[in-house]
């Protein structure tokens, strides 16, 4: 499914590859869409981890944060998969949530214990981020600048959990610690 | 298409309400979603009028989009068409950003040029203002407090300009001024 724009796969392509009646795919997977999220997921997955490393001597969990967001939005941004889920409202934005959420909501909860960041309501929080985060994405993704729009809703983000604006502006602008990503992309 | 679900509303409703054929619906607009644009940018253009009337006196340009903001989000959820458009992604987010960017441009803009706002990026602000506004509205339609959820992401959103923190949340809990409506709503 890299080798080609995912506009192209058919279900026919992967049915074939997978060796698989055309039926059998319609038991496991409602749709051409179904099919990524396990794939999105596991990426989301070994960036995470490649980001813990790269950020394990990092005290001040808004910069965890910070960084994170600025690591992840290049990864996704950067993967064609990724790009089409953005691009194509018909995968549930939930999906996505889904498979970087529970990576956020354990970052975001340090900064919260230890009152770095500072929000009204969590619920309202999560939501706000979340949306602000896609849209931002979204944005980068047209924009002449793609890692800088990115840093702008790094930036954003960190405003919204409550942080002073020199501080939020020095995390989304500052060098990013290289990533180390274990295993294939294939 | 007010008085009840438009998932019930079917192209035939339409065109006999309009007393026009199935197939002229089809030369003018490609599907349901499309003849809800109209509906959906009148509504707000009507809910702007109010709001500049009932902020008339209000210096402030931050409380001006802050109390906008609760207005409208009040207003957008109170509605079934557009309640309906904001659970529909098959209808585009851009109509919605249509509809009421305008306005939202218009008074950031006054903020900004007062040096009451500060965003590094006006791109990128606009963008993850409006996907932080829409995810809290709908997180909103499920909440158990509605209109204190619709706060909360108002708050949020007056941080993501640059707002100091307390600013913000008197902003966002202040009572509201009275909306007068003109017209009808059938």
């Amino acid at each position: 499914m890299r080798s080609r724009p995912v506009e192209d796969v058919t279900i026919g392509d992967i049915t074939s590859a997978a060796d698989v009646g055309h039926g059998s795919f319609y038991l496991h997977f409602r749709s051409k869409n179904e099919v990524l999220i396990p794939v999105v997921r596991a990426a989301a997955e070994r960036w995470d981890e490649a980001l813990q490393k790269a950020l394990a001597d990092c005290r001040d969990p808004a910069e965890v944060v910070g960084l994170s967001t600025r690591h992840m939005g290049r990864q996704i941004t950067g993967d064609p998969l990724w790009r089409w889920t953005l691009r194509h409202s018909g995968m549930p934005i939930d999906t996505l949530r889904n498979a970087v959420g529970r990576f956020a909501a354990r970052d975001i909860g340090r900064g919260l214990l230890s009152g770095r960041f500072q929000v009204p309501d969590l619920a309202a929080a999560s939501s706000f981020l979340f949306g602000g985060f896609v849209a931002g994405l979204l944005t980068s993704l047209d924009a002449e600048n793609p890692e800088q729009a990115i840093d702008q809703m790094a930036e954003l983000l960190l405003r919204t959990m409550g942080l002073p604006l020199d501080d939020a502006a020095r995390i989304a602008h500052q060098p990013l610690p290289p990533l180390t990503l274990n295993g294939d992309r294939t």
